[in-house]
């Protein structure tokens, strides 16, 4: 089977907009085993889209085209198809019905020039609209069918699941079963995290690993192909245990958990309260903490001891320590944990300190040297790190690595 | 000029990731005065890259393609774009010893595998690329120039300001003068922007104006396309002192500038010191602020007090205040800024409390109730907002509200 899809307008074609709507039907279409084999996107010209739907037809089973569909001006996909495929255009008493109906439940006067959007190829099949006012179509063109969707993603997506899946799923010869899973590594590079789960995959029986970096992760997604559902859901279970234990603990979750929803669950699960004492990411962290839901059962308070007068001030940190090993340090992050958790009164408390940079470095602290530290009940560690890359990515390392430190002791106690 | 984006990509293609690249391409030569012709997506599939640089070469004087440059298995652009143009795949020296002086200036040893990503098509011309590993090159095929850039966003765009776009500039034959202004608007809506701004544009001389939701701002685009630059110019400043005049301090900042670079140069030409005080948003406004190199020069401190004994104990907010009048209250906003400015020693002090959802509302305080609070050298204020949306909404227009509260601050001394 195969799939193309056609983004038709000027917003997108220009980078007003980000075509969100390929992505989306790409996605869903892989879920149900069908792989989109190109994206096209053309403006609002006529010429434009008849020359793309001769560049989809012929090759392609199903096209699925999007926007243009509206009552404007610069709405032409209706006449454009209508003129690739030698149709007349005219009024669709189906889609002007429809469209009487949508202004009638909302209590409003439909407007002059509305039923610009009933004008389709003469013979097209509606596909109908549960939540807006343009239908779409579906068309047949040099053996290929073109279905023409508006370019709102909502009412898009709404006919997507509707009407456009079911129709192609019911054309399948051969039904196919595709199972996905997602892994997401943090702590090891895309090269190592191939090496590590290179015995993974097996391409002779349908079982294929992808690799992706998703700054600061890698994800791995594993994903099978076949006939013999229950043959293949057993060699994906397989797969993925692989894939567990190749990975250990450097596997932070899977599938649509993140790590701020993993740390966020074993917080409540291990009832213990946490305070945070940020220098270099200034907050980052605790906003991460507190962007969820909830968070105020185990997040007891941060401090942003920006300055050093600040660390003194706040976290009893004494100004000769300071002085002596310097604001970034592992003993001033390990003064900063220890200050925070008897400040706060929390189970445990963890300190960042470091040289985000551009400027504060030293000839032996670089820009990206940075220091990590926990005080818990019974101890207190810390670590140095060098990051390197540009504020930005030093920062959003160093609060992604402190976020992985609570998921490590979480799962350790 | 006819240029055409092409991306390559299972991830863009099956919908994994949102293909943002062309968008920005497509944005970017639009305000240089191209118009990018169309885009075209296809997967990591070495027939199917070479299809499509088939389909793009000729009819483009340009293909600039994203995706693919990579150390993986997967990464088959160079390969795939070889074999099209008929030339032997070559390790590169210069691609190799780029490679090799990034992982040095990292410090990290370089991984075998990695210089898989400097094999590049023979006598390519190599795209330096200032922040990543893999190198970029221009392929010419068909009659058309094909720029190879790798699909990492950040790097990409780099690469397209340092090499495409000024490559491409040099070789306009006709130089059509094409200006565009950004305005950016808080506290207005789209519609309220666009009624108070509809004397603006001048479609006749061809100055448009163009409006784009950017929550939670509204963007403002002066754009002007003609022959004749001393006109053009002089109509172009027009337009920019009309809307200055007619946004009045709605008018955030223009260009490139975001509120939290204003922000941040206020800070240092006035020349005072800030501390935060954040309950609901958890220290986003705090990781805002440091955020921006040289934060350091006037954020002094910022306190994270999310439970309500943290704001007793760091802000010495007493207990049966809280208990009172409530922990999301102008009074406690108040002293939370009183005791924040107090505590650090700071010129001015921002709080914020509220309650962004879903837990926590009360009858007459629903979720969205928020309360801003500014504690200066000669008085406090307080203010009551009620945002609405979800949990992610409200602390963003919280954040950026307050942000706000500091630019007209500093604007106003």
């Amino acid at each position: 089977m195969k799939v193309s899809t056609l983004s038709i307008g000027d917003e997108v074609l220009f980078g007003e907009i980000v075509d969100t709507n390929s992505a989306h039907i790409a996605a869903r279409l892989y879920d149900v085993g069908i792989t989109v084999r190109r994206h096209l996107c053309v403006g609002d010209s006529e010429p434009d889209i008849i020359e793309a739907m001769e560049a989809l037809a012929g090759s392609n089973d199903f096209v699925i085209a999007t926007g243009g569909l509206g009552p404007t001006v610069d709405d032409l996909t209706a006449k454009a198809a209508s003129k690739a495929a030698g149709r007349h255009l005219v009024l669709n008493d189906d889609a002007l019905a429809h469209l009487q109906q949508f202004y009638e439940k909302a209590g409003r006067q439909m407007l002059p020039g509305t039923e610009k959007q009933c004008m389709l190829p003469a013979k097209a099949v509606l596909v109908p609209n549960p939540v807006g006012t343009a239908c779409g179509f579906v068309l047949p063109f040099k053996g290929t069918h073109f279905f023409f969707l508006p370019g709102v993603p909502g009412e898009m997506k709404r006919m997507l699941e509707k009407t456009l899946v079911p129709s192609i799923l019911s054309k399948l010869q051969r039904k196919r079963v595709v199972r996905t899973r997602v892994f997401k590594v943090f702590g090891l590079s895309e090269t190592q995290t191939e090496s590590l789960l290179k015995d993974v995959a097996r391409p002779d029986q349908g079982l294929s690993v992808a690799y992706c970096v998703n700054f600061p992760e890698v994800f791995v997604k594993l994903r099978i192909e076949g006939d013999d559902e229950t043959r293949l859901s057993a060699l994906l279970d397989e797969g993925c245990r692989g894939t567990r234990d190749k990975l250990g603990d450097f596997l932070v979750t899977e599938g649509e958990d993140t790590i701020d929803t993993v740390v966020a669950r074993l917080f409540k699960e291990k009832g213990i309260t946490l305070s945070l004492a940020e220098s270099c990411t200034g907050g980052m962290i605790s906003k991460r903490i507190t962007d969820m839901a909830g968070s105020s059962s185990y997040f007891l308070e941060g401090a942003v001891t920006y300055g050093n007068p600040s660390k003194t001030r706040a976290l009893d940190i004494p100004a000769e320590l300071i002085a002596e090993r310097g604001a970034v340090s592992s003993a001033v992050a390990m003064a900063m944990a220890r200050g925070m958790r008897r400040k706060s009164g929390s189970d445990i408390a963890l300190a960042v300190t470091g040289i985000a940079g551009p400027d504060g470095a030293t000839t032996d602290k670089p820009v990206g040297t940075v220091y990590l530290a926990m005080a818990g009940p019974s101890d207190c560690k810390a670590k140095q790190y060098k990051f390197f890359g540009d504020r930005d990515r030093i920062r959003a390392m160093t609060a992604f690595t402190a976020l992985d430190w609570l998921r490590r002791y979480l799962l350790s106690i």
